[in-house]
């Protein structure tokens, strides 16, 4: 696969965008969602900010107090020993560690526009930030759908009773509204499809089930984006393939005339994040037609490879024109990038699932 | 509380049940869905079964297999070391034991017919069977909302890929139509409202949240029954209470004067299940309005503490005559049983949870 990374990339960093607050540092300016909106193309950044600390012996968690409508700071001591702090994204309970009780970074959506795809300006101050109770701990790798003249952005709405997917529209990413949480706990990496299939609208999500099952791609149906239904599993992990961890999707599908193409992230167990395609059938995206075999971009470049949890490249937004597909990415949870690959030549590697 | 068990109590046991092939037992009849239809009370009965074994060392799995739509016995042998087999509900990866990879019984849902509401004739064969690879570990507790003349049947529906919760309709207990799945993975106990409230429909849901948050109830809306969204964070867990290990909603809401009443099962941490109840906002059911404070039921006789899976009572289902509340609940995951309340009582006996 040829894979054209921009010379430029990577395309914006934490170092680039100002922090919300003094008392806080930008540690991640990644998994953005992307538009284009009048003459530019919109990089709906997630923006992952924390609580400057002085004290290496305190550890911070930022939470959004839906009362006040202001962020409290709780502190952590690192020797109490109720809470383990391994994990630098974390604060998990010494007794259960198989869930986080807090995150010490609250993220939050900004934009980052430019004319040419390649050079961006940050907007000064946040786009949409958490403003209900579902997303006390932040929001999350936000992906964009325009339908007609309206941009449907969702989102990972996370707090201490879940993470869901919530959606908000804009027609103008000025005025805001608030649609609530469409997709319920535990779900994330939903991709809303551009058009109508066959009377419905489409989406896929990942569910992340508890008592059996694996994070993988589901598909449902709605009649009006808010309500959905008739969940469908459609895409599972791959045993001791690139894909053997996790999956979920990355782009919005992009419609070609062989399919609806995906691309979609995956996991290995050890927590390699590459991007791989799937095709889907165009009147009944319900249907696999055929997957990639081996990722179409694995993380290589030094910013793929380091950073804040390296190894990571994470598409929630691709522009298509003509047969290049540019694929921003955000990088090692960190940053933003962006490749240029060939439709054809994504389409020409899948392998058919088709029984002849 | 003055809870007025039947005399008749246990109202269908396992023994009552003919297994639906020759080579399986019946191990429970329990969790049923309740309705009146013409003049019968209809226990839609969640009936569990298990593969016979004379071997001592095999453990057998069964599983519906969609395409040759016939059961499949899996045989394990207990000095397998790739799996656990210390709970006999489950078969475990000794690897991952936090999830089930198969169960050791098939769940359907089976008719159990009443003119009084005590002496139950069961229906020779299954009523819905599962029929789909998002069934195919089986299908458990049923509900039924009675909207018109139209039944809303749903239930857990359990396969490989996680527990969902898909529904079904009848007019008549004898067709069937089947409306896929309403609620991804890993969602439970779902109760839809026996009516519209301000132009949509509610419904509450037991979403099992993974990286963060509990097993507790969330309300969601819907314009067609199908198709879900809005989803809101109800009701939770209560620290040191006989409901902070698991909650999920109950019997379908019981409108009053005073708002919506819910039946619903809590969970202690070591898995005693009780019955206590919430009263909903008549107009808004996503606001709690008062709360049991102590169960309503909790097991007691000797058939709530002995059985299957002993210290159980759960109820899908309840009958409302005057003031008399008939909930029908399942005991010990084993059988089924009633007891009559006063719904005056109830009401009475929940702490305000509204500021004064």
């Amino acid at each position: 696969m040829n894979v054209n990374r921009y010379e430029e990339n990577p395309l914006v960093t934490p170092s680039d965008v100002k922090p919300h607050r003094d008392d806080f540092e930008v540690i991640g300016a990644f998994n953005a969602g992307i538009a284009r909106y009048k003459d530019e193309v919109i990089m709906l950044l997630r923006v992952a900010e924390r609580p400057l600390s002085d004290d290496p012996n305190i550890v911070k968690a930022p939470i959004f107090n839906t009362e006040t409508k202001e962020l409290e700071i709780m502190e952590f001591n690192i020797s109490d020993k109720r809470y383990n702090f391994d994990d630098p994204r974390t604060i998990r309970k010494a007794d259960d560690l198989s869930q986080f009780a807090f995150l010490t970074s609250l993220s939050y959506t900004r934009i980052a526009r430019s004319k040419d795809g390649r050079n961006f300006t940050i907007d000064p101050a946040p786009f949409y930030y958490p403003s209900n109770e579902l997303e006390s701990f932040g929001i999350e790798d936000p992906r964009i759908t325009q339908i007609g003249d309206t941009f449907y952005i969702y989102f990972s709405a996370v707090s201490p009773v879940g993470v869901g997917e919530s959606m908000i529209s804009t027609k103008d990413f000025q005025t805001i509204e608030h649609h609530g949480m469409i997709f319920a706990p535990e779900n994330k990496d939903v991709l809303i499809f551009p058009e109508k299939v066959n009377g419905k609208y489409y989406a896929l999500h990942r569910p992340v089930p508890k008592s059996t099952g694996n994070p993988e791609i589901w598909i449902a149906e709605s009649p009006d984006l808010l309500h959905w239904g008739n969940h469908k599993y459609l895409l599972g992990l791959r045993e001791g393939m690139w894909d053997d961890g996790r999956i979920g999707g990355g782009a919005v599908p992009i419609k070609t005339d062989k399919g609806w193409l995906e691309l979609y992230h995956g996991a290995s167990k050890d927590n390699r994040y590459c991007m791989g395609a799937v095709l889907l059938d165009l009147n009944d995206p319900s249907k696999v037609i055929a997957r990639s075999e081996s990722p179409i971009v694995s993380p290589e470049a030094d910013y793929e490879v380091n950073g804040f949890f390296g190894n990571v490249v994470f598409s929630c937004g691709a522009l298509v024109e003509g047969d290049i597909v540019k694929m921003y990415y955000g990088v090692s949870d960190t940053s933003m990038a962006c490749a240029e690959l060939s439709l054809s030549e994504i389409l020409d590697s899948l392998t058919s699932l088709i029984e002849a």
